[in-house]
Order: structure tokens, then C-alpha cells, then sequence
């Protein structure tokens, strides 16, 4: 009758708030950390549901499909919502929403992606909190993509709302997730008679009913599993290093990024310049006349291991995603990935090179 | 660097969509089921939020706490409420439910909790679905705490939305948890322009972008490893059959009721009528002079394995519940709950006869 994952003895109150504090202790900050039981999307909607409302007008950048998301859910708030939108090859920079916030002085809110693992950007969080704090809007970050793979100092950048994952660059479970919060973004959110109370999607819950409580007792049963797993991969990533998991991150990404330029056929960096690229996960621009997803499904078909993804939506025709993360940033995935790519190339007749591809992929691993 | 909860496999759509057959089959319905990422709470709060609204009226039966945090959610969508609301130490009839809406004929929406672990009661679903059927209304049912105690029969009984979890009679996870939708929630769903859409609480982005799109793609990255335990635990309950899992329950909550009157000092159960008690737990009362809370913390101090617990909020005082369920649903764990509790008995100097409490303990076991 026993199974590994049945019949566990309860997770303690005790047990979850240390994991919340290691938490903390990676993303260094001295802010409130709260686990939430579910996938990084709901701390991500429960943050702007809680702060955002009619009288809100929100900044939002967007590099990515997750910005466009963020951007109805700040509408369905009520909320008046700038974008600012930079084309998916780039990075926002602090100029630009230096810029945009100097044009619209009204801006109390500003919603950032970190890194996207679905367009392959980063942007430059530091400078950009700057900008933000100067100008004394909320800052939301969704550090889902860049957590593990970078640096995520939501203190020392002025973040007021950071939301991580543990599925990507962690190489943890996708069931919990995390956002820390700032006094400030708790004082929005009491202030803020829309905001989600009594319910599932609610921050303001946590605050009242477990922080406030001195963390004694949980709102509901947690996902135990899920939790374990959070703690199990927070413990090996202090075991070697966060910087060590965060180097062999930019490694694979410089490697892979090197890589496709040497493979040739015409594969090039989808995101123009490297200093933009994230090292979470890097995305490729299809040769011209052929189909991103089709080359995808041809390499997955040969070996379904490899971390290969085709870009979603209308990205599918002309965007591979090589997702070099977690248990998949190693030297080893990203020569595999390199000689599938230059497999399914050199069968559409393109003249790859996939030796010069793995000395560079080699060269570039720092 | 290997962990048994890290670095596993992707759990696949085909994977997923056959664990929500495998609820639909345990359920025996040929409605839709879907497998909410959260814990039993999200799919009740999205059932409520989804199908109810400013022109619902709602019957709401209150037999225990859930059954009020339910007025909550409905009257913080709009709904008119009709409470119906029973003494926790008996059930909800029929006679009742009917009588409320004769009533109220424009009643359109029915909540009702199925059995209430935290009352210790349970409610006569298949008489008060008959009614509910006959008036028209939807039909909301809470089978968290009766799932694998006792027979739940969303199509028999015409249940319109039933949810379940995993982590009380099926001795599965808490971090998943799933719900049974018919065609009409549905089409009630798809006409209310207030139904959570694009949000974590949605049961419509569900509808549309899972089940009408063939389970082929998940909306994100599922909690693998509560996906992966609910499977476990479904595997089990099929090995032995649910009907001897159900029978366990059935027999747990005998043998801990005739225990609880043959080890006297007083203690009586709290569910007046045997027909009344929920098989998932047994609620029983303190001796006058006694405090729950404080026999119940003494016994754990002792022992902190035993299922024993207080009553929650203003019930702790005189609510002492067995939580014979799951890996506890037997004869061990019930005789180990009454020894205990005759200890702390005897402690306060009351007279109580443990021998007798197990050997009538035993005698019920059927």
C-alpha cells in the first residue's frame, strides 16, 4: 500500500515558513516572501488584481507574450494602461521608460518581465528600477525566467512586487511559486477595496490570515509535494552556488548563441544583440525558406529529449527556442541541440558546419 | 544531483487528460472533468464565481463552515442568498431543501456541502438532488470530505458541479483537486460576462482552451507531482475496489462512535443521529467541564500521529474530531484515538472504561 509520493506526514506550519524564508534568502530581501499554492500565474495575477483598480495607471512594458497578459489583466482591473511595447528581438531600455514615464506623469504602476524564456530577451531591471523609484510607481517583476539564471535583487533594485517559479532556470516544480512584496505594495493592496479578498487569487489573504498570524497556521491544505520539491531544489542550488547555477545559465546561452552563428545554413541569434539575450533560454531565427516548427518537429521526432521548442502563436513559423535550463544547462544539451539543428538544416540542403559549431559552443563555455 | 521529486520527465497532456478520466470513472460521470492546479478551494471558488452573478438566487445549506465561506463567495458575486442553515450536529433533509424553494420559486442555484469533516455531518445528496432537479436550479455540490467515504454520484443525482480533493478519504494530495461540469454550468458559465475569464479562477479558460481543443495542450505548466499522487491514489482506491475504501470509512466512523459512548465519562458524539455522521470523520463532545482543545492538545502531546483534532474557531471548546481518514481510515488508528482520548479522560478524573470502548469499538467494525 505505500507509495513515495502517498501517505506523508503533514508539512508543518514551521516547515512551509522556512521554505518561504529560503525563499527570501535567494532573492536577498528582507521583504514579506509568500509561497502561493499554485503556478507562478497566480501570484502573477494575484499581485495586479490586488494593487491595480480604476484609479491605477499602469506602465506596462512589452517584450513578450507575459507582458501582453499582464496588460489585460491590468484592463480587466480597471485599470488606464500604457505600453510600451519593443520588438521581441530587443530589450526595453531604462531610457525608454524614462521617456514614457516622463510623458505620462500619472503612472503609479509598472509592470516589467525580467527575462522571457518564449522570446529569449532580458532587460536591464537595475536601471530600470531607477527610473521607476525616482518617479515612486509600484514596481511589479515577473522574475518567473530569470530566476536561477540571473541576478533577481528585488531589494537593491526597488521591486515591490517579484514573482518567481521554480520550473525554469531553479530546475524546481512549476505547482508553488513565489512573490516577495514591499510594505508599500501591502499598503496599496489594503487600500485597495477591489482587491481579491477571501480567495484563492488573494495576497491579501496570506498577509492577514498567515504573515500577520506569525505564520502558525495555513490557509488551507498546501501542496506538499510541490513544496518539497521547491525546498529540494532550493537546497541544491545553495549546495553548489546560486552563482554557479546562475554562470552555468550564461554559459549555455554564450555557448549556444556562439554555436548557431558557427553553424552557418543561415541560423541566426533571434535576438539581435547578446547583451539583450537571456541566459535562461535562447531563441533562434529559422533560415530563410524554412519553417521554425517544422524543423522542431523533425529534431524532437529523432530525440524528444533534446530542449527544443518551436516560438508559440504566430512566433511558430520562424522561431526556435533552445531551452537551456535547469537540469538542461549543460554543455551536453547544447551540443545536442547543435548537431540536431544542424541535422534537420543540412537535410533541407543548407550548407551547416556542425563541427565549427561545437568548437565554437565549446570556446564560448566560460 | 539526482532527487526523486527533481528533473522528472514532463508530465504530457495525454498523461494529464487520462488522470481526469480516471476521476471521471471514480465519479462515474460522462460529464467533463477538469483537474484544477490548486487546492479543492479554486475550483469551489471558480464553480461560484463562473456561474453565479447579480440575477442569482441562490439557496444556500449551511452545515458547517464551508457551507458559509460559500454565502461568502456568492454574495461577493451579487447573488441574492437564501441561507438555510441547519444545527451542526444534524443534517440538512430533503423536507428542508424543499420547503426553501417552494418558498422562493425564483431560486436558480443550489450549494450545498456534501459532508462536512469539520462538522462531522453528512447530508442526504440523492433526496435533495431530486428536489433541486424538480425546481431547475443548478446544482453545486462540495464532495471533498465524502469522495472515496461514501457514494458521490454527480450524474445519478444530477449534480451540476461537483468538486472534489484528494486529501481526506482518498488519501491523495491536497495540491490538485478537480470538478465535474454539466452541458448546463456550461452554458450557464459561457452567458455570465462576469465569470472569471483569462484568470487562475477560470473554469472557462479550461472549457475552451483544454477541453474544446481536445486535452491536447495544458494552459501552463501542470503541479506534476500532486498530478502524478492523484494518479497513485486513484491506482489504489481501483486496486481494492471503492467500495471496500468507502467501506473502511463506513466502518471507521462506527467503530468510533460506539466507542466513543461505550468508553463513557461523558464523552458523546457530537452528530446526534448515526444516519446524520459523516463516514470521512467522527465529531464528538466534550465532557461538560472539559475543554476540547485542551484534551485534544494533551493526547497529541502524548502522540502526534493520532487523527485527532479541535474544533475549529468557537467549536474548539467543545468539538473534538477523529480524523479517520484516508491512512487512518482503520481499526488501529480508531483504537489508538480512543485509548487516548480515554487517558486524558481519566486525567480529569472521569470515569471512563477504555476495554469496553474497544471491544465495542470492535464489534462495529463491520
Amino acid at each position: 500500500m505505500t507509495h513515495p509520493l502517498l501517505d506523508l506526514a503533514p508539512l508543518s506550519a514551521a516547515h512551509f515558513a522556512s521554505i518561504e524564508d529560503r525563499v527570501a534568502r535567494l532573492l536577498r530581501t528582507e521583504q514579506d516572501v509568500v509561497v502561493m499554492q499554485g503556478e507562478a500565474l497566480l501570484p502573477l495575477e494575484g499581485a495586479i488584481r490586488a494593487t491595480a483598480g480604476p484609479g491605477t495607471t499602469a506602465l506596462n512594458v512589452i517584450t513578450g507574450p507575459y507582458g501582453q497578459t499582464f496588460g489585460d489583466w491590468l484592463r480587466d482591473c480597471g485599470a488606464t494602461v500604457v505600453d510600451l511595447t519593443v520588438p521581441f528581438h530587443t530589450a526595453v531600455t531604462a531610457e525608454q521608460v524614462r521617456g514614457a514615464l516622463a510623458e505620462h506623469p500619472e503612472i503609479d504602476f509598472v509592470s516589467l518581465v525580467h527575462a522571457e524564456a518564449a522570446t529569449g530577451n532580458t532587460n536591464p531591471v537595475a536601471e530600470i528600477g531607477e527610473a521607476v523609484r525616482a518617479h515612486g510607481a509600484l514596481f511589479y517583476l515577473d522574475a518567473v525566467a530569470s530566476i536561477g539564471a540571473e541576478p533577481v535583487l528585488p531589494d537593491a533594485w526597488g521591486v515591490d512586487l517579484c514573482v518567481i517559479g521554480a520550473q525554469k532556470a531553479m530546475g524546481g516544480p512549476a505547482g508553488v511559486s513565489a512573490v516577495s512584496v514591499s510594505e508599500r505594495a501591502w499598503a496599496r493592496m489594503a487600500a485597495n477595496l477591489r482587491a481579491p479578498r477571501r480567495s484563492y487569487l488573494s495576497l491579501l489573504d496570506w498577509k492577514e490570515r498567515w504573515i500577520d498570524g506569525g505564520r502558525t497556521a495555513l490557509l488551507h491544505a498546501p501542496a506538499q509535494l510541490e513544496m518539497l520539491a521547491l525546498e529540494a531544489c532550493l537546497e541544491r542550488i545553495e549546495a553548489v552556488g546560486p552563482d554557479a547555477v546562475m554562470a552555468r545559465h550564461a554559459s549555455a546561452a554564450a555557448a549556444t548563441r556562439a554555436g548557431a552563428l558557427a553553424l552557418g545554413g543561415g541560423l541566426e541569434p533571434y535576438v539581435r544583440e547578446a547583451a539583450d539575450a537571456a541566459p535562461v533560454a535562447t531563441t533562434l531565427r529559422a533560415p530563410a525558406g524554412t519553417t521554425a516548427a517544422d524543423l522542431v518537429a523533425r529534431a524532437l521526432a529523432a530525440d524528444p529529449a533534446l530542449p527544443l521548442a518551436a516560438g508559440g502563436g504566430a512566433l511558430a513559423k520562424e522561431m526556435i527556442r533552445v531551452n537551456h535550463y535547469g537540469p538542461d544547462a549543460t554543455p551536453g544539451a547544447v551540443r545536442a541541440a547543435l548537431t540536431a539543428l544542424g541535422a534537420v538544416l543540412a537535410e533541407e540542403g543548407l550548407t551547416v558546419d556542425v563541427a565549427a559549431a561545437l568548437r565554437a559552443a565549446g570556446k564560448a563555455w566560460r
